[in-house]
């Protein structure tokens, strides 16, 4: 067989990791179902997030959980229905949709990157490109909105809906709540783990590129002015990040270069330190999941690559045979824009609460208004005046008041003669005054991660396969067999199994012989094998096999559960003081 | 305030457990966000239930994870497309949309189960039944489709896709490869727990009757001559549960009787074992959610309240204070009927694979054709002529050329002469069969689980609010605090506190005084809190409470994850052998 990726796609669909969506009725491109071991080894690495970016903080990042259907408004507020669109063309023969960029770049060579949809167009037009797959002529180039559309309730275009293509929306969206039940205090960080859904043109990536997948995400709220990131010269500030900078990439530099993060921070290499905090986070749990420093580094996207809610942006990218380089996780200075859109579209108050050293002399212009005139002017219609007037912070309503020209003021439609108004200038003395928190956001697709794990795991020995997980991830934990199948050894093991399975996902091998149960074993990653044999009835003891080292240790069966608890999270079983043995494994 | 049931809303929103989604925007009925109280509580029901379900039964039951979108085909072969409706009215004046039947039975206390929609039309014309909400008139009744609809790739009728309102067909079309991974061993059982969404017509009753949910459900698949289930009688033949036959409840009785579990399937009261093993299991499941035997039974569902697909459901009703019942899982004996329709729509082969004890004859008559014939006939259509005769198996071929009268058989529109084609009856000896296993489906909305599990733990001592969560489902598991808060016992609780947080969800307490803090710690329902008191720093040790019975127990520093793991594992933590403290907490 030809490249390590077709290797590791035959091994997993092979063992059940993972196979297309909808195979019976031929398959959906973007969507794929996760078999038994898929879910386990996913499931192992969401919960590997979790202690690495929630509950290691959890004083102060607290995971929450909102609806992935979202009424269009979020999604119009937070500027997605406006940018998050990619460019279309259809072939006018088999009506087949492509990305048009990515047609031009296929056949062109060339980066489409930055290039008007008319432009794009004109490309295609000039180099005669035509349909890849039926050589037919391809239409007008336009933007194609990636988000799913629904409606809540019945069709109607006021109940029209969107899935959500992040999970961020839905944490800017509680920030409030949130902030109130933190008891007001900054910073800290709302956490989801959740599925998300894109509504991609023609994704042909396998399990890497997606229409629907999981993301874990964390919108992080900080005074800009007071970051207090202690945290990050408590952890991080020694360690080591490879970045390869924007800069550098547009003068056509691609080697990223180690720097320590308190330095990045300080050169204003990375500009939320918060970011520059999760990142490093980032690091450490992406060698948890079994990849070498040398192989992962941050690549700052150039502003032109940017979404459109960010200040700066981190890709973090792992090597990867197939395509070299592999987006894992996104990381994001948001800054202060969703919090800002979403004030501006609902009118609600998002803002924190900042203290103040000293007061703060405001003065201001207030608008008063002679609420008497109010009533003689209007008469039955003065309650919808009022209403409107309240409507209005003094502040907007002095604006106002201020730009009319003429003799009367404009208020929503409603004419109101200047003469109602008085406008006076106050001063107060505040303690406190609002902000709006910037935000840094790390994002991680957990299918990507999972397809890394399996690359990184992914070994063989004498043309046998042996995935490596780390233990912590592994999606079976032991495996328990007899050395050979018979009595009383089988009903020990059998026993034991049934002891073991409430503890762990474990699996009773069976096989031809011990050297081929060890292999079925390795070949699903399962760090531990214990084997009952000929000595375990007398002796009441069994040895657990070392799926890295192939050494043995010989341990009590009721020390079994103890020693596997150990290994799993990280000691080294061969240090725990029980006889060791290096048995010579039956190869056949 | 007044009923228990606005108690635990306001205590649960209060305490960010959960609170309505899209609240800046105005909120969106049928959608709710987890606070991370309620992610927490969520998480460990979930994880109780896979406990319980899945990793018990971890030989044959696998958990698999398929989309949230899915082509129409499925949900047209499913059966959902067409009989996945509720009957909808709309108010013509201000065009809001309601549930027909609901309007009725509202505003007339009659049922309007099994009404068509002309049938509830005149009922409410009869009855001159307005618009609820601004008078108005209402339209016609019409069947209102629940499925959420979108498009997969641009807008265009082949691309027409549903969110899934279950989980289960995601099984169902992955059948035949859950089954090769098994090794072909019936029964098996595939598990999924994920976001499922149905198009609710106006939902009204908060957190109990979502358009967006988390549902967890098994497909189990048997042999239904042989369902082999010795685990029915080794775990659950002796277990009683309660249940309320559809035949009692047609006479108006409405008072559910306990029956052994092998007593209810010997006398044909339970139509598939499995389903009842599945029953057993999750009596056993409710009971762990802190809910007693006395207020859960099974009630069975009449024919026309079945699903299209169910030949036999049973609804799991916990009794509560707000509804009087509530439904918190559904047992159906799918049968084959989802299979059957695969296999039907997609031409697939879902079947499973009988070994028959004595070989089986089987005649049957072939059709064959003379390929030479079929050349000469057709000329250059000739291979299309082949493409349509090989679709067919010999079986159909021969079924159509029998059936038909004249000199031509139609296949597929192609008229061919019926001389083309020789019928021959042959005879084979078979020692397997092709069989539809049969499936029961037990399936639980993980929302409902969580407003039961916060009703059967509220509890009240003294005005106080104590929540009584069963400690595997709590969602902090340990508070620290100082008896005061000052040195050198703050530093000791802050240590301690970081100990703690790498194992559990921990909360450090702060608060004016202990009795205080012991309060807020029984508020959050956290089973356990440890104390630094005057005597820790010289002794090295503090009190560990307990929530249930205030009583404390003295423990060496370094034994209090041991002690804390083995109470949340059940174990009585007063049976450990440290001395017991009764103090007297302060009640301020």
């Amino acid at each position: 067989m030809s490249s390590k990726f077709d290797k590791i796609i035959d091994y997993a669909v092979r063992k059940g990791f993972f196979w297309q969506s909808y195979e019976i009725y031929g398959g959906q491109a973007g969507f794929y179902d996760l078999g038994s071991l898929g879910v386990l080894l996913k499931s192992n690495i969401i919960e590997l997030w979790r202690e690495f970016f929630v509950k290691q903080h959890q004083e102060f990042v607290v995971e929450i959980e909102t609806p992935i259907i979202a009424p269009a408004i979020v999604f119009k507020a937070s500027g997605h229905e406006e940018n998050f669109t990619d460019y279309a063309v259809e072939c006018l023969q088999c009506h087949r949709t492509f990305r048009a960029d990515h047609l031009v770049e296929e056949r062109l060579g060339i980066s489409a990157e930055g290039l008007k949809a008319e432009q794009i167009e004109e490309v295609i037009r000039k180099n005669d490109i035509r349909c890849p797959v039926c050589g037919g002529p391809l239409g007008n180039v336009y933007r194609f909105l990636l988000l799913f559309q629904t409606y809540i309730g019945p069709y109607s275009p006021s109940n029209l809906a969107y899935l959500r293509p992040e999970a961020a929306q839905g944490m800017f969206i509680n920030f409030k709540r949130v902030y109130e039940l933190m008891k007001r205090r900054l910073p800290f960080g709302i956490a989801q783990i959740g599925k998300v859904a894109r509504n991609e043109i023609s994704p042909r990536q396998g399990l890497i590129r997606l229409r629907e997948f999981t993301i874990m995400e964390i919108e992080f709220f900080y005074d800009e002015s007071n970051p207090t990131c202690d945290l990050l010269y408590e952890n991080c500030s020694d360690e080591y990040i490879n970045i390869l900078r924007a800069e550098d990439r547009a003068k056509g530099i691609d080697k990223p270069l180690p720097i320590s993060v308190s330095e990045a921070v300080d050169e204003k290499i990375i500009l939320s330190p918060w970011l520059a905090y999760w990142m490093c986070i980032a690091k450490k749990f992406v060698n948890a999941l079994g990849v070498p420093n040398n192989k992962t580094y941050f690549e700052e996207k150039l502003p032109s690559e940017r979404a459109h809610y960010s200040k700066q942006t981190f890709d973090q990218i792992v090597i990867v045979e197939r395509w070299g380089k592999l987006e894992v996780s996104g990381h994001a200075y948001r800054h202060t824009y969703d919090l800002e859109r979403h004030i501006e579209f609902s009118r609600a108050d998002l803002y924190a609460i900042r203290q103040l050293k000293a007061p703060k002399i405001i003065r201001r212009s207030v608008v008063k208004y002679d609420k008497n005139a109010v009533i003689s002017f209007f008469g039955t219609k003065a309650p919808q005046v009022f209403k409107v007037l309240a409507s209005l912070s003094s502040e907007a309503l002095a604006k106002i008041v201020a730009e009319s020209k003429g003799d009367g003021v404009v208020v929503e439609g409603i004419e109101i003669p200047k003469t109602i108004f008085r406008v006076e200038d106050v001063e107060e003395k505040v303690w406190v005054e609002k902000i709006i928190p910037h935000v840094a956001e790390p994002s991680f697709g957990a299918e990507r991660l999972l397809y890394i794990v399996l690359e990184y795991a992914y070994s063989e020995d004498g043309g046998k396969v042996i995935m490596k997980f780390p233990k912590r991830v592994a999606p079976i934990k032991v495996g328990v067999t007899p050395l050979v199948d018979r009595e009383p050894l089988e009903g020990i093991a059998h026993r034991l199994f049934k002891e073991l399975k409430r503890h762990y996902y474990a699996m009773y091998l069976e096989g031809d012989s011990i050297g081929k149960k060890y292999a079925q074993a390795d070949e699903l990653g399962i760090p531990f094998v214990v084997t009952v044999d000929y000595e375990s009835p007398s002796k009441g003891d069994v040895t657990i096999r070392d799926r890295d080292t192939k050494k043995q240790i010989r341990v009590p069966i009721d020390g079994v559960v103890k020693v596997i608890d150990a290994g799993l999270k990280g000691v080294d079983i061969f240090s725990l003081g029980y006889p060791i043995i290096e048995r010579v494994e039956d190869k056949e």
